[in-house]
């Protein structure tokens, strides 16, 4: 066993007593297809737009180029950008407009979880069951996700953000948290007691969790940073995730959970219990390090927040530019 | 001469003297890469956010799929969605994920024009400069814009949106303009007038117009939605457009400016003098229609918009997942 | 019931007594990937070479690009093609290049069968098997076809072709057949008879059947050319193509069948039968006009041919340059 | 200098001597776009074919996947190969097809120079000129390469094939030269002596030079195959490339000269007069281990050859499945 009684050697058993105990299919209806997304509702826009004091914007968005985290992992490459058109064209007048007007046009191929983006609910399946008790293959076949493609939250992801800098917490002089670092309910209440009343978390939230491990990359280089070791959510937090009725929770790595994961044998067991299970939405490779060093200037921990994803019909995933406003 | 003073015969004089009129080149110094955005600053943000009443939000992107209204020209091709793995995999189990956790994953290829975007300022140049006063081909070659790349714009577009909903005030019974249809200075005061406080323009504000080009291919297909006949902007709206000191503005429409073109043999002259010279920042293919609805129903035409690119970096222009909440 | 003794109502029940007639399941081992290539062996790569008597190479191949007869269905799109640098940054002197030397690189997306393409043993499934008694699902998923990919071909599609050109023997005067048009055994026969001994069909030939639909389409533009009305063999040759051993077949056409096809509610029956139960390969969008000029011109009917698809691993079909000597 | 006089320090010098000995420019008028192509004729082709005596065929071809040998260099990633519909949905049913029948479909993305492939004369530039004195921006744009595009060697390239083994004849036991040899005019006459009569090489022929460079990637994994140290063609032997009148010429390695290269700081500059100057095909990443352990088996080292490009219109290089035929 593990500190948080973990059995290391059985994340079968482990995921199927969380995702029994906190499981939400159902809860909106048969049909629901927005899972934790129900929570985040009108009044809760409104108490975020309210936290707009100075009028300062931050990007929690990492660029979109050939020079990112992913490594060809199962197929995710980095985007690759190319020109249709370009001013060299336009200077030497080749295009074939009139009146001297010159155009640059661009294309791009890339894996839509390759930078920042949010998990659809039709991302991630426990035993080929999706969402609200779907089964998978009636969700998300080559056609895409046809039920909780990533178009269905158009325009309902914007409300109260919080940030839980945990590396600053719980980290080094630097903020930042060592690989393997297990980000346990305790860390998370023990960083919200640090931040004060601002960072205080609830139904309708938009969650975002710092680690430090994005700020490291950037000084160190990407290596690993894709799959490979990294702080983390527990698998232990699965309980909060669902209790605390938060709307979605983002954080500055790849996978959202701590890695190596906590189990021998194991693969992102806390996504098949709160992707499937929970219905929630999960964000990765935000850029939280701008708008932490802000809340730790200023000491306020939660900002209007907008994080609508690109609305690719069918998407499981999809990039998105968040921006918080204080 | 047309009405509105233009000299049908003569593109290329029209946009030279509306350039010279409207040049915001070295406003901001030599170095400045972000034009009109300079306009959007912190209190407009304040302000915008407080017009937050009721905490409804609108989507006001298009999807982004195959079957859009691109339709191929200059290889501007629809998105294509596709997969790496699907719930059919995982549900029969050949994933090679231990505990049950099955996947699915997906990529896309798309022209960064291709649904709801922004045009960046390195999109359109005048006789081989860009914005500020660049050589076309010292700013955007085949690696992509390297100076006024759309991710230089991260987070900044944020702030008071304003919708004129001229379809509703100048069209049909239907709310529409018909094709050919020049919105002017006069058509946009008469909107504002028509519409009341609210839908006051002027510095930094970002601008909504409504055509009801889009409601119109909703209803009878695409056809030529992209780059057909269609209401837009007039070339004589060039000094408005810089007059007011508006951050950005978008339309529901393919092109922004009214098509075919104020002149006998032009494409797109307004584009020449907005972007490069004026630098503004130019919305296309945006749905205004579910919030023009309720701009109609209660009145108010302003409200809190975020609309961020996605930083693909180097992008001349960039998908954009538009959020108004009023 | 149609000539051909067709019952017009009944497509699945004509599918399933062309299957049982003419499955080659378990022929060649139940380990079989490679169908009737088995029939090319060396010795009919002797008899071939020994057709190239002046040494008259003939490019089979459609250009690759944006212009071709895709028009998106089931998003095959047109080939889009991109530089990742041109001859103008070269000019520029920017590529950053030592002692003057500057390059051109290039991207291409596009479907695998956009163009002249062979279709794989994976392409096609009837009622959920594959070739050779396969289940579907096990032979092609998202990661592709993990059995019969089309890089199981790599080298064995080269030797003696012969051009049946059925549209100059019972076309029109321009050498067109009619839309619509089912080429039966009787017009496959009538061709061979009129020109002669050099096109004696059997055991491991390639064989190319010109119906003129490309060339009509060369003349009139693309139009429905992909998936639309077009001369093609008859559902009733699917004996004879089982019986005569051939290796390969292709045509000028997008589909291979005629079409529409012969039966009230179908779509491609011939292909139901051809490649998963004769495990038959198919080529489609060949252009045999030039070859086929040359031909009539000489009354000689057979050449050597190479026809190699680029080996995409796991490909269920793929872009091939066919090139016939005589 | 270096043992072949070589000036380290003076590439450009060494550069513009060589192209001033060897250029093509003019030699088949100022219209020619074919360059080395023109010494294949029908002659040669006759040649080659003669040559088929087992009828034993060779694919030259590397797979295209996500496994090569890419790693990210100036945006050439591996080919990400994705389906449009797989046996999954096939089985299940639901692709809305009639009478049981089921269908798989793809696409892919990648540089065109990824795998096994043909330089174009557009693919490389001296001081801004390519082949024939055209001004590098008047041949490749954005739109691709419109004079010298792949397209234009349509069906061209078939004919007599030969095989030099250095690696065999020069290397160690494993048949594999070490990284960074030089392989000069010296080791390929003495591989064409140890091969034998066969192995002459003359005006229209087809050339493969074999390294090993490959087959050690086989063994030891990619590592650097893809830019890094390797073994090739000597800067030197750029007078033996024009003087034999070869129409083309691949290796088994990425790069097809030394590297590092021969000179101080450098890159490629033996392309820098192949390309443009001689106007020579040069082909990279072509597997001829199978062909060459056939060759030292039966001592013939020369054969057909079938290596005709993929024609993605105005491509500078292209995907090619070559096929040797003795």
């Amino acid at each position: 066993m593990t500190p948080g009684g973990l059995d290391r050697t059985d994340p079968e058993g482990a995921v199927a007593a969380a995702a029994k105990r906190n499981s939400n299919w159902g809860r909106w209806g048969t049909d629901d297809i927005l899972g934790t997304l129900n929570f985040l509702d009108e009044a809760k826009r409104r108490e975020g737009a309210a936290l707009v004091r100075r009028g300062a914007s931050f990007s929690l968005a990492q660029t979109f180029d050939a020079d990112g985290p992913p490594k060809g992992w199962r197929r995710r490459t980095n985007p690759v950008h190319t020109m249709l058109d370009t001013g060299l064209e336009a200077e030497r007048g080749t295009q074939g407009f009139p009146h001297g007007i010159g155009g640059a046009d661009d294309v791009v191929f890339m894996p839509l979880q390759a930078s920042t983006q949010w998990d659809g609910l039709g991302h991630i399946f426990d035993h080929g069951m999706a969402y609200n008790g779907r089964r998978a293959g009636d969700v998300v076949t080559s056609e895409g996700d046809k039920v909780t493609g990533i178009e269905t939250t158009a325009g309902l992801i914007a409300g109260r953000g919080v940030l839980l800098d945990v590396g600053r917490v719980a980290g080094d002089a630097a903020g930042e948290l060592p690989d393997g670092f297990a980000i346990t309910v305790e860390h998370l209440e023990a960083t919200v007691a640090a931040h004060g009343d601002s960072a205080r978390v609830g139904r309708g939230d938009l969650l975002l969790v710092r680690t430090g491990r994005l700020a490291r990359a950037r000084r160190e280089g990407w290596g690993d940073y894709a799959g490979g070791p990294s702080a983390g959510l527990s698998f232990t937090t699965a309980d909060w995730l669902h209790d605390t009725e938060i709307a979605g929770i983002a954080t500055d790595t790849w996978g959202f959970e701590v890695r190596p994961n906590e189990f021998d044998e194991a693969f992102q067991p806390l996504h098949q219990v709160a992707i499937p299970h929970i219905g929630l939405f999960l964000g990765e490779m935000w850029d939280l390090d701008a708008l932490a060093a802000d809340c730790a200037a200023d000491g306020v921990h939660d900002f209007w927040l907008t994080a609508a994803p690109i609305p690719v019909t069918g998407a499981v995933g999809a990039p998105v530019a968040p921006v918080a406003v204080k």
